[in-house]
């Protein structure tokens, strides 16, 4: 506890953009945000008073930061299961909890365990060989399927798209555990938000579009242009059953398929603040960050509705890395659009890498579409759209 | 500057939660914010990563504070003027500079160069003695009439509304230097924030109205009800023509008195982020602190446009320290109302003290305002309204 004011304190492991945000977050509820980073480089490192350098597959120095803290939560999955369980056996309250986080860990237990719940996922199987892949292929109408690694991918990170079975030889012999689904005819990517406490409150955020480049989000729009409202309030209700069935704490971001015929497939679960919810920092009433604190410090939740009819979010890839610094690209955006809301993240340039994210709010879709993606460009690239 | 980003450093001289909110803002902006507090335990201490801690009368500890940064802003009025000119000598940037800053220091040279301008300020006149505001209170047919103490006041300290003039022997027996001024019939407060670059952009958000209790801020009405829209449009006016005449950098807060009649009097200025613009994080598309930041950076200024048609902000002062803990008053503020808006400043209570805020954001004023008051309440004494 805080001695000063009283309030429980809070430390998240992982020292990335995440943790970043939610330090933003945190500062407001009268927090001082305690976060474990691999490096003191590490975008919330840089910001946050009360960092403990260490890495998350270290247990002794999880155990110094834990410690002091009252909860412990997580700015990605990469904590080890049986490192959670041996804190949460010495008493360290970890939320979301080691049966949680689980399936945010293990793409093959995700998809055994909401099968078992009756949640629509694609059709896949764990495999060991091409000739497997090749067998899967041929009962799913493929190729193309799509292999993905059970462990540590993200961003397009882990996952392969597979024109011929023996695309996967070269994974199969590097030992990487591997299961393989369908390639779902999907019309387009949903994602639902949804946070859980403890003491079992739920509460869902609009349902919202994202748009991939390269296995990577560019683009959040919120609400989802022209969902149909009874396929949203399907895709609400999923994401709750799934948080309260998996016993989630803190959010839950539910990645969708929708297909053609307006079907909803699971494609992947998130338990943290998670791209696909960056518009709710200006975008709703109680953004993802500060509703993940309130969740895993078993406080009421926040008020999830809109505050714009229309709210688009577009990813900073680090582009070019000549010519306009960081500092003149943001001269030009703010000159160019006074209304656009950026955020960085504190780290240097690499093309590819997210390094921060701009939100447009307004009452047209297109048009915040379109000013949000400017200005994303002009802040990777240097350069305005063409 | 920042050699990971490349962007420049802002540093901000006190640590209190003018400092701690501008921190959350700058890292938006890619800013690792430096901070120079008067003690590790301060609000803005607590959260930021880069704080250096000195005093702000020891010109050697600013001198180490402003080495490594590429502009230095201020949490507060209390720097000498002497240190920031010795400073900027040295080439320090720092924004607002001296020449302005004295106006926000000095309540004599403020109100001399307002004169000057031509904007109305109340009837006042420096006094040494209670024979002068006895003659002065003949004057303007008072008594009361206000003494205000020339340097240091804030939130109603260094402000007396005196009956007798008398009553001020004690003041002129301590030696504190004094002006006092005509008792205003107002009808009203309002106040008006406006930002300026160094290239010389203006920015006015919305005029707003200001309630005071016993010479504190409790609570701000944005925009403020039932303005006459050329009070309004005369009110941002006379703040922009203010900023630019006195060379502002950084946002300026221009209270003002409503008179009756509907003419606009200058009570007091600040340069600096304000309590009557705390209503702009949420309820603003620029909250006053990243526009402080983007004015001190020379970056164009953002939007000031408000996001909802009624917002009402409610400051929590310290109160009843028995019964419910501050964690525990927080848990019943959001089950009552998961829209409302919290800002904790992680202060320890004392009666009195300013130690957080609350925003409520709707489409009826006196619905948002009952919103933000009854939160207010609740966590200023552990109990809801009678």
């Amino acid at each position: 506890m805080d001695s000063r004011t009283g309030l429980p304190v809070v430390g998240i492991v992982g020292g990335g953009q995440l943790a970043r945000m939610t330090h933003q977050a945190a500062i407001a509820l009268g927090q001082s945000l305690r976060v474990m980073a691999a490096s003191a480089d590490d975008g919330a490192a840089l910001v946050a008073a009360d960092t403990l350098v260490g890495h998350h597959t270290d247990l002794d120095a999880l155990r110094r930061f834990a410690k002091d803290c009252d909860v412990v939560t997580f700015d990605h999955e990469h904590v080890p299961g049986e490192h959670i369980r041996a804190l949460a056996a010495e008493g360290v309250v970890l939320r979301p909890g080691a049966d949680a986080l689980r399936f945010a860990q293990d793409k093959r237990a995700m998809r055994e365990r909401l099968g078992e719940l009756g949640v629509p996922v694609p059709a896949w199987r764990p495999v060991a060989s091409a000739a497997e892949i090749g067998d899967f292929a041929a009962e799913v109408g493929g190729p193309p399927v799509v292999a993905k690694a059970i462990r540590g991918g993200y961003d397009g990170r882990g996952v392969w798209v597979l024109a011929e079975p023996g695309d996967a030889d070269r994974l199969v012999t590097a030992g990487v555990e591997l299961i393989v689904e369908e390639a779902v005819r999907l019309r387009r990517e949903l994602a639902v938000m949804v946070a859980r406490s403890p003491w079992g409150q739920v509460a869902a955020y609009p349902v919202v579009e994202t748009v991939q480049r390269d296995g990577i989000c560019v683009e959040v729009l919120a609400p989802a242009p022209h969902l149909a409202p009874d396929v949203a309030v399907r895709a609400q209700r999923l994401a709750i059953r799934v948080a309260t069935e998996l016993d989630v704490i803190g959010v839950l971001a539910v990645e969708l398929f929708e297909t053609g015929a307006g079907e909803l497939v699971v494609n992947e679960l998130a338990m943290r603040p998670h791209n696909s919810g960056h518009w709710t920092i200006e975008g709703a009433r109680t953004s993802q960050f500060e509703q993940h604190l309130r969740a895993v410090l078993d406080y009421p939740l926040g008020e999830t509705v809109t505050t714009a009819p229309a709210v688009a979010m577009a990813n900073v890839l680090g582009g070019r890395t000549d010519g306009m610094g960081l500092d003149e690209r943001l001269h030009h955006v703010f000159a160019a659009d006074p209304g656009v809301r950026v955020h960085l993240y504190g780290k240097a340039v690499r093309p590819g890498r997210k390094i921060g994210h701009v939100t447009a709010l307004g009452s047209d879709m297109d048009t915040v579409r379109d000013r949000a993606r400017k200005a994303a460009r002009l802040l990777s690239e240097g350069e305005v759209d063409g």
